[in-house]
């Protein structure tokens, strides 16, 4: 029983949905569709890599506020030309493959995990994402949350502390009073520092297999957690 | 068929619950519980009297940013006094009692109405009402939202310009492709000169029975349904 606490607020990317995976499959359709043959492994893992190094651009304000779905299609349009594809999309294309991202699959166990604790606790997503990427996501996918929220809202990204204290004044809830659950080390030390409870969810496939798989600092959190049915058994009565 | 428009953005309080009768319905439970005798109609329509003056008075900078939460409970506090009842409840009831506008009951078109509009349409709320208190009336009643925005978001209130804007970004569409609903007219024509299309729904129950109902602008709206299941019945194919 995590107690005390009301609402959980939920990482998306790597945490819940399995995004690497997800661009694979599409990407693979569109080697068929296309007759390219481009290795979408090597281009989910260029593009995820892009993601930190954007949103930090962002926060420092080498760029102005740009959400998810901007910051993702402006890495896009550099790895179409790096993988010599660009020519074989129409901007229509281009606009479907970017929305990959509102398509990407949950974990087997994310969708029974939530469905478990959403009995108990107000879940939320607490995701760098924009509301309307979570929300086209949860629709395709059946993710059941009662709360969408994203650091969009106030033109932030994680790990500031802004995102984690506006979170639980959305929620009505005092920071203790909510627990941020992710797969990363770095957000979950960020919600702790912001008074919050946290979750940590080992997520060792999230960058494919055969990568290493380290926990830097175990003891950190209230809970450590193989998946989401198994945080749903230490956390439900 | 509603052509181009791709999320539907719900007006709450009156267009989709019914706060009248339930503040009344738990009143006389209070009145049993307490050994009281409140007219608790008078008091509910008192309480939602104060609701657009406090947040007008917000919105002219006479009070600072408050959420509907802290709106509804000054207002509280003084109609506690007025209708001489202040002593009659701990701190922990008046709290469980302003929580009240967390517990309102749909009309009971709503959930049916909305069930059948989501399969095609992504559904959000755009209340004035604060987030935590919209995401536990859903999880109360099992209202099926698929995002909670609300006024708060953004600290102002309808019909304020900037909250039809921000709702149409947060939900990646132009405001052509996000249809308003609401019961009442003044938040639909801010919702139009916004670019938003627009659907009134009649509740001539929302003030009670006996009550005139009038419609100003019948012909300045995208549809006009009796209810919920109404509207559901125009928009969909």
């Amino acid at each position: 029983m995590a107690v005390g606490v009301r609402a959980l607020a939920f990482d998306v990317f790597g945490t819940v949905v399995d995004y690497r995976s997800s661009i694979i499959l599409e990407g693979l359709a569109w080697n068929e569709q296309k007759g390219i043959s481009v290795d979408w492994s090597e281009f989910a893992d260029a593009w995820r890599g892009q993601y930190r190094p954007n949103m930090d651009r962002v926060m420092s304000g080498e760029l102005p506020w740009m959400n998810i779905d901007r910051l993702h299609r402006m890495a896009l349009d550099e790895l179409l030309v790096r993988f010599e594809i660009a020519d074989a999309f129409t901007e229509a294309e281009k606009q479907r493959l970017n929305q990959v991202w509102h398509r990407l699959r949950p974990w087997g166990d994310s969708i029974p995990g939530l469905s478990r604790m959403r009995q108990t606790y107000t879940l939320a997503t607490l995701s760098n994402g924009n509301v309307a990427l979570l929300a086209n996501m949860a629709k395709h996918s059946g993710l059941p949350w009662d709360v969408i929220l994203s650091a969009e809202l106030i033109r932030a990204y994680k790990p500031d502390p802004a995102v984690y204290k506006a979170a639980a004044e959305f929620l009505g809830c005092e920071p203790g009073q909510v627990m941020m659950v992710a797969a990363h080390e770095n957000d979950l030390l960020a919600a702790k520092a912001a008074g919050m409870k946290t979750a940590l969810i080992l997520r060792p496939l999230e960058f494919g297999f055969n990568r290493p798989f380290h926990v830097s600092q175990p003891l950190s959190y209230d809970f450590v957690a193989n998946d989401l049915c198994h945080l749903a058994d230490q956390i439900l009565d």
